[in-house]
Formats: structure tokens, C-alpha cells, sequence
């Protein structure tokens, strides 16, 4: 179903071109990546009009992208509660608002996190069965894809049982549609394995997501481990936005200390330099493998239509990976399944639990 | 401190010799290394006494270890809540039993970490002022001495916010006297670091702890994030007992993801093996900074003694860092010095903060 069957909007995606910290300059030229490898899309650029028509001209796009002037930006230190009152007329409204009016299928933006989901829950409102929306991202993982993906890591201070099943279902059609696994393999994490370990809501949830799992076609796999979320035996890995914030930023932590460990192993003495530069074919393939601008683009769910958040530090490539992300979703019509599907499941899935209660 | 002065106990350890995966001659060969580098150590070896004779004779360290039999032995799959009510007679038990009657300053064992906590709770009590006992673990950081200390990491399930200020307290005491950091950056583990953010406990356990630190002697560095975890910035990172489970096990995850990586990306081709062999010193001394098995050693704090877990899986030079580690705990008399830190400092916090609230 990648034929674009599903797009009836005119425009694939909607970009916030001023969110971020490197500026217009770097969306475009990540815009001029992605539709060279995706000559047919066509998208609706925000931001200032002078600015962009520059950027634009000078990456040749001019015949695929139509820009949008608008005055205002929303800055990474406003605060969300502001920009959801006064935002109207930056450019991340707008982008927002060409998604809400069926104009594009998706939106990206760089910009502030807080402020993009306070604007897109009021702009798109949650999506019918979604009571909280979710924040999900990939995870270099030793799956054949090369990735999981992790939800809720929005930082949102905690989930209950309804929730997690949501977050679920929503894992699982992100799986199916952005990245084409047919089956999800579905986890809740927790720490430990044994069923009667965790809080009380983890062990609710874990039977309602069971009950789901058919109607919702992936398959559960139960409570999982921190050192599950990079393995291969999952797909999706379920959590609340407080353990998924933190689990997904320990992660990085981590990588990061690994890399600059291991530079420094390679610089400590003169033949340690030598061996560097002999190995660096094989260091820059495994530098690729974990390069984190190949994984970025946070997906929000359980909105009605997608919003794609993309680093605010990416560079041409990042800006780019999270375009090429944004673009999938929306030709696969993942919104309109998403909605669908988690309407239908949770229904089933609480009326079950209802039952084996009173039974 | 390191003369020894505050232990009057006539063993430096106890050590449960039978716990663990790879069983007894494993111990034995733990403390073998253990002994070679700290002779004037004495050691009470709790176990099968057939088996145990025959390891230490091998090993030839017959003087400076005495061997208690015991016929029991605590299983992994063991329920703690039937070790504790039937688990006397086995060698994790006496072990325990030791440290409560003066025998040995400090407890070892690999054996089940739910099992060694619930007998330790029993039989050495909880200190005073500590209503919930924690489990701390030593994480590679970038900072001098190459480890970052973090607790809770023992899968309970919450702490409140007087839980947290004591997680804090213990923290600065096991950094000052197991890791020599006189005066320990403590951290709050958060979803950001601005003030407003996070769940309830976590902004008055903010304040409790700020108010603490002069008392304690540390400096508070406010909330930090999960990329913080491996840093220079802080020393200590404080957190509830789920939260630092599934960090602790997200990162030793991340880290075995890129391990195995960095191995594919030198077996690719030819001449990526020839590198590899090229880059052998400095890949070795890459491997020996991030070898999980020197940071070997859960101590559990909050207790009437220390106790300290090794992994169940290991090896004998896992073994050799956790004796090192209890030993150096034992020998600075850190059991008695918490506790004397603890009861002051919290009292002195709750009342400030009660001052506070009412003024």
C-alpha cells in the first residue's frame, strides 16, 4: 500500500521551516535531500517568505515546493501553555492548520516539543478512544530493520492501565506502517519478566493488551526488560512517558560515553593512531549503524492526523531522515488506519476485561 | 581513613560461597584475586565445607580464610518470602548472620538478589531514619575516578520524597567512603531539568534534599535527565527503584548493542579483520574501561551492616571486584558512618521543611 492510494490531500507534507536550532537554511537544504530521493512529493513550506524563497532557489526545489509566509516563530523557551494562546501565525501553527484542513497528510517541524503537541492536541484533538497521546521513537535495535520503536517517550508524568494499551495499539500500527512489519512483536516494560512483578497498573494493563493483541494483530509478548529495548525480541516497546523519557535518553547517555571511550582508546598512543586510521572503514560502518541522525523524528499519536518532530540540533541529514519518516506515514494513510484500529480494539479489549472481571 | 581503625570485627568479610550461577569454585577463585592484592584481608567462608576444603586448598589460601559449614543453599528460582521464613541453615543466611553478630564488617554474595535483600532485611534491620532500604550500583562515567554512583536500582516499586532525600543522603556517603569523593554532586533523576517539571514527589523531594546538603555534607545539583547518568556532572543520581532498574538495564543493553555492532563492523570484509587485528591493543583497552565486571557489586544501603551483591553470572574476576568493593566499604567503617549521616540529616531536613511549609 505504497502507492499513495490513501492521500487525497495535495500537498505529501506540511514543514515548519523556522522551528530549530540551526535555522531555515538547514530544513531546506534537509528538504533538498529528501526530494531528491523522493522526486515525486510535493510540500507546503511555513516560515518567512524572503528567507525561504533564498534557501529554496539556491536547492533548485523551486517546482515542488510552494511556501507559506508567516511572521511569527515559536522559540525553543516558550512556554507551551503561551504558544497554544498566542502561537496563531508562527509558522508551526500553520503547519499544524494545513494538516487540520486536509491540505498536507503530515507535519514536520524542528521546533520546541511542549509547544508542538500543546498546539497539535488543540488543533487536531485526540483522536476518537485516545485519552492520552503519545510520543514514539526509534531505537537502534539488533531486529533485521535495525529498529524499535519505544512509546511514550514524552516525558507526560505517567500512563494507566487504558493508556498503555492505547500506547499498544498505536505502537503496533506505527510498526505495521512505517515500517512494514506485518506481525509487531509487542512488550510492557517493567523490571522484570515474572507476571506478578510491578506496579498495579502494569499488571492491568498486561492482560488487557493480551486480550487485544488478536484483534489488533500483533503479538504480545508480555512484560520485558531495560535490556530487551535493543533486542530482538520485540518490535515495540510500550511504557509510560516518564520511564520512556528516561530509558530513552539514558540510552543516548550511553552511546555517547561508548563513542568518546572508544576515541580516546584510539588516540591514547601513536600505534593506537595508525591502527585508527587502518580501522576507519570499519569504524565509520559502525558509526552509520549508530548514528543517531538516522533514527530521528519522534512520531506524536493518537492525534486525528500525524505530526512528526524532528530534532531541534538535526543537521541536513537528520532533517532529512525525519522528512523521508513523515512521508512513509502519510502515504501509507497510517492516521486514518491508526484512528481506525485503536477505536475499534480498545472497545474490545475493556468490554473483555469488564467480563473476565465480573465473571 | 583506609588504616582499618573502625572495623573491630575479626573478618573483613563474610561471603556466601555458594550463590550464583557458576558455583562455589568460582567464589574461591573471586577471592583468590581478591586476597593476592589485599593479603592482610580475612575472610569467613560460608558453604558445602567438602567442597569449599578443596577449592581453598587449591587455591592455597587456607590461613587467611576460615570455612563454616552450612547445608543449605538459597536457589536462584527461591521466592524470597520463603527464604526468609524457612531459609536458616543455608549459607546466604549465615553469611547474613555473621555481619549481625559482630563476625565480619561486610556481607558477599551472588546468590538471589530478592532472597539476600529479604533475609538482610530480617535479620539486620533497617537503620534508623531509613524507611526504605536501596540498592546502589556503580555506573562508567566519564568523570576522574570512572564511575558515577546511582540508587535505587533494586525494581522497587516507588519511593516517596522522604525516601528520596534518604537515597540521597546514603548516596553521598557510599561515594565519600567507597569512591574517595569527599564532597559528592548529588543529582534527581528527571524529565528535565527545569523546575516545574516531573511528578509530585520529585519537586518536594527537590527542596527536602537542596535543604539537606550542607548538613550532608554534598552539593546538590537540582534534577538531571537520563543522558546526565554517565556524565561529569554529578556523582550521585538519586531515583525511585523502578526508574533506576530499567535505566541500569537500558544502558547495560545499549552497551551490548554496540559491542556486538563494533564486532559485525570489523568481520564485514577482509581487510576490515586485518584492521581489527591492527586495532587489537586499542580495542582491548576500550573493552577493559567498559568491562561490566568491574563495576561488579550492588550494595544494599539503609541496613543495621553492608551487604553487597554480585552478579549471579559472575566470573572470578567479577567475583575479585565485589570483595574489593565490600572490602573497601568494610574497611572505612561506612556502615556506621551512614547511619550516624542519616538519622542527622533527615531530621534536620523533614523539621526544616515542615518550618518551611508553615511560615
Amino acid at each position: 500500500m505504497q502507492d499513495g492510494s490513501f492521500t487525497s490531500a495535495p500537498f505529501s507534507l506540511s514543514v515548519d521551516a523556522m522551528g530549530g536550532d540551526n535555522g531555515p537554511a538547514t530544513v531546506v537544504a534537509g528538504l533538498a535531500r529528501f526530494l531528491k530521493r523522493n522526486p515525486d512529493a510535493r510540500v507546503l513550506l511555513h516560515g518567512d517568505k524572503t528567507q525561504l524563497e533564498k534557501q529554496v532557489a539556491k536547492r533548485k526545489i523551486e517546482d515542488k515546493v510552494e511556501i507559506r509566509h508567516s511572521d511569527g516563530v515559536v522559540k525553543m523557551k516558550d512556554k507551551p501553555s503561551q504558544v497554544m494562546r498566542h502561537g496563531k501565525g508562527t509558522s508551526m501553527w500553520a503547519a499544524i492548520e494545513a494538516v487540520r484542513d486536509g491540505e498536507a497528510s503530515v507535519c514536520v517541524s524542528c521546533g520546541n516539543t511542549g509547544a508542538l503537541m500543546a498546539v497539535s492536541m488543540v488543533r487536531l484533538r485526540k483522536a476518537e478512544g485516545v485519552n492520552r497521546p503519545a510520543i514514539a521513537c526509534l531505537w537502534p535495535s539488533l531486529n533485521k530493520g535495525g529498529f524499535n520503536v519505544m512509546l511514550d517517550v514524552g516525558a507526560d508524568i505517567r500512563a494507566d492501565h487504558e493508556d498503555l494499551l492505547t500506547f499498544a495499539l498505536m505502537g503496533a500500527s506505527y510498526a505495521r506502517n512505517g515500517m512494514d512489519i506485518q506481525r509487531p512483536r509487542v512488550g510492557l516494560l517493567n523490571v522484570g519478566t515474572e507476571e506478578h512483578k510491578g506496579r498495579a497498573e502494569l499488571k492491568i494493563a498486561n492482560d488487557m493488551i493480551a486480550r487485544a493483541a488478536p484483534q489488533g494483530e500483533f503479538d504480545y509478548v508480555g512484560f520485558i526488560e531495560g535490556g530487551d529495548i535493543p533486542s530482538k525480541n520485540v518490535d515495540v516497546i510500550v511504557t509510560d512517558g516518564f520511564t520512556g523519557n528516561v530509558a530513552l535518553k539514558t540510552g543516548e547517555g550511553t552511546a555517547n560515553l561508548i563513542g568518546q571511550l572508544l576515541k580516546e582508546a584510539f588516540k591514547k598512543t601513536p600505534l593506537s593512531r595508525i591502527a585508527a586510521l587502518l580501522a576507519y572503514t570499519s569504524l565509520q560502518r559502525f558509526r552509520k549503524r549508530v548514528d543517531p541522525r538516522r533514527v530521528n523524528g519522534g512520531v506524536f499519536l493518537g492525534l486525528n492526523g500525524t505530526v512528526v518532530k524532528s530534532h531541534g540540533s538535526a543537521d541536513a541529514t537528520g532533517v532529512g531522515s525525519a522528512l523521508y519518516l513523515a512521508y512513509q506515514l502519510g502515504q501509507s494513510g497510517f492516521s486514518d488506519r491508526l484512528a481506525a484500529r485503536v477505536a475499534q480494539a480498545t472497545a474490545v479489549a475493556i468490554d473483555e476485561t469488564a467480563k473476565a472481571n465480573s465473571s
